[in-house]
C-alpha cells in the first residue's frame, strides 16, 4: 500500500433542528416546538459570548456547501473523499449551534438542567436519524448512539441493544453525572456488561465542564456579565472533565470485571495521558504513606496504565506535540480525528495538517495512529475499504523527510 | 557552610480538642461541647474506613512522646533539632484525628456541611493558640492562620490583619468553595490585596476532595457501605482539587493585578506541575481553533508558566521522582517539607529520606529546595538561624556521590 488508510475517530453530524421533529415520537413534538424557539434564542445569546458569530461566519465563508455534509449524505461523501478519509466515527452536533439533537441530547448531554424524559426522546430521535444516515455507506460510517445513561441504566441497556440492531457501533454517555451516581457505582455494571457483549465502544466526548462555576451562570445572560477569566478556565479544565471517568472506572475495577470493555476519550487532547498514568500507577503502589488508608489496591490485578493500554483509546486531533508523545500515550492507543465540521479541527486543511503532524514519523506509527488503531477498535472492514484507500488515501511518500 | 539550612514547608500542629475550648470566644463553648462529643464519634467511624486505627497505632509505637510535639513546644523543638530542621511552616491538624481545630476549621476547611459562624470561631481559636505557640521561638516557627475566606471576604481581610499583627506569616484558605464564588471572582480581590500588602503567603493545603461523590456519603457511615474504588479515586484526584485554584487565579489575571502576591500549594505532590504548565501555556496561545471563543488571553501580559514561576511555590515531600523533575517544576519553586507528625511524611526518618531524594543532586539545587526557596518565600531570618544550622543542619557531605 502506498497510501494510508485514514480513519477519522472524531466527526460530527446532525440534522437541522426542525428536521428532527419527524424523528421524535409524536407525543414529544409539542414540547419540541416550544424548545426549538427557546434554543434559537439561547443560541443567539451564546453567540454574543461564546461561539463568536463573526468568527464562525468568516471561517465558513466559501465552505457553505461542503458544510451541508453535516446532514447531507452526498456532500458528506464528497467531503470525506476530498479529505482522504476512508472511514469515520460520527458524534452528534454537526455544526455546533445549528445541528444539536433536541432537548440537549448532544455533546453537552447530561442531567444538569435537563428533563429526563425529554432528553431520552431527543437521544432516540437522533439515533434513529443517524442509523439511517450510516446505512447509506455502512462500511465508511461508524455511528455513535447518544445514551443518557445517568438517568437510568435499564433504559440505557435497551438503547444499546437497539443501537446495535440498527447498525450503530458505539455509544456516547454523559461526561458529567450531576447528582446521579458517578461511574464507579455498581449500578452501571449492566451497561458495561452489554457494551462488552455487543462490542460497543463507550465514549466520553469533550465539551461539558463546570460552566456555571466558570461563567457565573450558564447559559450566560446579558443581564449578568461573565466572571473574568471564565473562558480560559473552561478550556483549561475541559480535558480534566472528559478524562475524569477513567479514574472512576479504573479504581472501581470495571476493566477487571469487563476485560474486553472498550472506552474512548474523544477530543479531550492527549498530552495529559503520560502524567495521568504515571500518577495512577504511583497511587496504586501501596507505600508507607497510604497504608493508613487501608487496602484499596488488591482488587486490581494489573497496573492502571496496563488497563489503560488494553481498554482505553484516545481520539485526538493529532497535533504535533501529541504525536511526539505517542509512545508515552500508547502507540496502540492514539487515534487521529478531523473533527469535521468544527472550526477547531483539521478540515478543510486536513492534508496540510497531516503533513505538519506526521512528517518524518515512522510508517508503522503513522499506520497505527492514522487508521490502524481506529480500524481495530471500531471493527472497520479494511479489506472492503482497500480499493477506496487506493484511490483517496494520503500518499505515504508525503511523510518521508 | 558545610550544613544545609533545612526548612520544612509543611508541618502540622494543633491542640488536643478539649484544650481549644479556652481559646474560643465564650459564646461558642456550649456549641463546642456538643460538637466535641460528635467529633469523637465521627473519628471512631472514620477509623473503620479511612484512617485505619491499627496502622496508625503501629506506626506511632515508640514515638508517643515525640508526637506530643504536635502541641507541646519543648517536645517540638527537640523533634525539629533531631530532624535537622531549622525552620518550619505550621499548618493545623497536628495528629490528624486528634488535633483538628473546632468546627471543621482545619485542613478540611470549607463551606460544605459547615456552619459559617462556628467555623470562623474555630479558626480564630486555632489562630490565637498558634500565635502563642509560634512566639515561643519566632525565628523557627512560621504560623499559617486558618481563614475560611469563602464565607465572607471582609471578615477574612480583618483576620489577615489580626494574624499579621500577632506574628503569623501566612494564611490557609479553603481548597473547595462549595456553592460560594470560585477564586476567579473579583469579590476576593480585597483578600489578594491585603495579602500582597502584608506579604502573607496564601496557602492551599491538600486534603479536601469530592468525597461525597467518591464514598457515596461523607463522612462514611456503617449503614451505607463505601462505593467500590472510592479510596483509590480519592488519592488520585486530591492533587487536582488542591491545585485547581491556580487555574482560576491565573486566568482571572490575579497575578497581573497583584504581581507580588504569593500562593503556595502544599502537600499536593509536584509531578503534575510540568504538564499543567504546558497545558496552560498552550491554552493561552490563541490559535484558529479557539478564535471562535473570542478574546480570552489579552489581559494576561505574561505566560501562565511565567506567573507560576514568579508567584507560586510548591511545598512537597520531595520524593526522588519530584526532585528529578526540579527544572520542569521550577528550581525556585519547589520547597521540601517533612509533614510532621503525619505518617505519610518523612518524620521520624527524615535523614534517610533526604539521602534517598537528594543523593548526587548539585549543591546549589539542594540549597534551594531544602531551605533557600522557603526562606525567601516566608522571610525566615537566615542570619539569625545560622548558628543553629551549624549545629543541627544535615551535613552537605552526605549528599555527594
Amino acid at each position: 500500500m502506498d497510501r494510508h488508510l485514514l480513519i477519522s475517530s472524531d466527526c460530527h453530524a446532525g440534522l437541522r433542528p426542525a428536521e428532527y421533529r419527524a424523528y421524535l415520537d409524536p407525543q414529544y413534538r409539542p414540547a419540541f416546538d416550544t424548545a426549538h424557539a427557546q434554543q434559537i434564542a439561547t443560541t443567539e445569546e451564546l453567540e454574543k459570548h461564546f461561539l463568536v458569530k463573526d468568527i464562525n461566519h468568516e471561517w465558513r465563508k466559501g465552505h457553505e456547501r461542503a458544510l451541508t455534509g453535516a446532514w447531507d449524505h452526498a456532500e458528506r461523501i464528497k467531503m470525506l473523499d476530498e479529505d482522504g478519509i476512508a472511514g469515520e466515527v460520527i458524534f452528534p452536533d454537526g455544526i455546533t449551534e445549528m445541528n444539536a439533537p433536541p432537548f440537549g441530547a448532544g455533546i453537552g448531554l447530561g442531567p444538569k438542567g435537563a428533563d429526563r424524559e425529554l432528553q431520552w426522546a431527543g437521544a432516540r430521535a437522533h439515533n434513529r436519524w443517524l442509523a439511517e444516515f450510516c446505512q447509506m455507506a455502512p462500511e465508511r460510517h461508524h455511528g455513535v448512539a447518544v445514551v443518557p445513561a445517568t438517568w437510568d441504566v435499564d433504559t440505557a441497556v435497551r438503547e444499546v441493544r437497539w443501537a446495535k440492531q440498527n447498525g450503530l457501533g458505539s455509544i456516547m454517555i454523559p461526561v458529567m453525572w450531576g447528582d446521579h451516581p458517578a461511574y464507579h457505582d455498581p449500578c452501571y455494571d449492566p451497561l458495561w456488561a452489554i457494551c462488552q457483549e455487543l462490542e460497543m465502544v463507550v465514549h466520553f466526548h469533550s465539551g461539558p465542564a463546570d460552566n456555571s462555576t466558570y461563567f457565573g451562570s450558564w447559559p450566560p445572560t446579558l443581564e449578568k456579565p461573565t466572571t473574568r477569566g471564565a473562558m480560559g478556565i473552561y478550556i483549561s479544565e475541559v480535558a480534566f472533565w472528559v478524562s475524569r471517568p477513567l479514574t472512576f472506572l479504573i479504581w472501581a475495577g470495571v476493566f477487571e470485571l469487563f476485560p474486553k470493555l472498550r472506552v474512548a476519550i474523544t477530543e479531550g487532547t492527549a498530552a495529559w495521558v503520560p502524567s495521568f498514568l504515571e500518577m495512577l500507577d504511583q497511587r496504586a503502589t501501596t507505600h508507607a504513606g497510604s497504608a493508613k488508608l487501608g487496602d484499596f489496591t488488591s482488587h486490581l490485578k494489573m497496573k492502571p496504565s496496563e488497563y489503560f493500554a488494553r481498554n482505553v483509546r484516545i481520539g485526538s486531533m493529532g497535533h504535533r506535540h501529541e504525536i511526539e508523545k505517542r509512545y508515552e500515550i500508547g502507540i496502540g492507543v492514539l487515534m487521529w480525528g478531523s473533527d469535521y465540521p468544527h472550526p477547531e479541527g483539521s478540515w478543510p486543511e486536513t492534508s496540510d495538517r497531516l503533513t505538519t503532524s506526521f512528517q518524518g514519523i515512522p510508517e508503522s506509527d503513522r499506520d497505527a495512529i492514522l487508521g490502524g488503531n481506529a480500524a481495530a477498535a471500531y471493527g472497520f472492514d479494511t479489506e472492503k475499504l482497500a480499493p477506496l484507500v487506493a484511490r483517496i488515501g494520503p500518499e505515504k511518500s508525503r511523510f518521508v523527510d
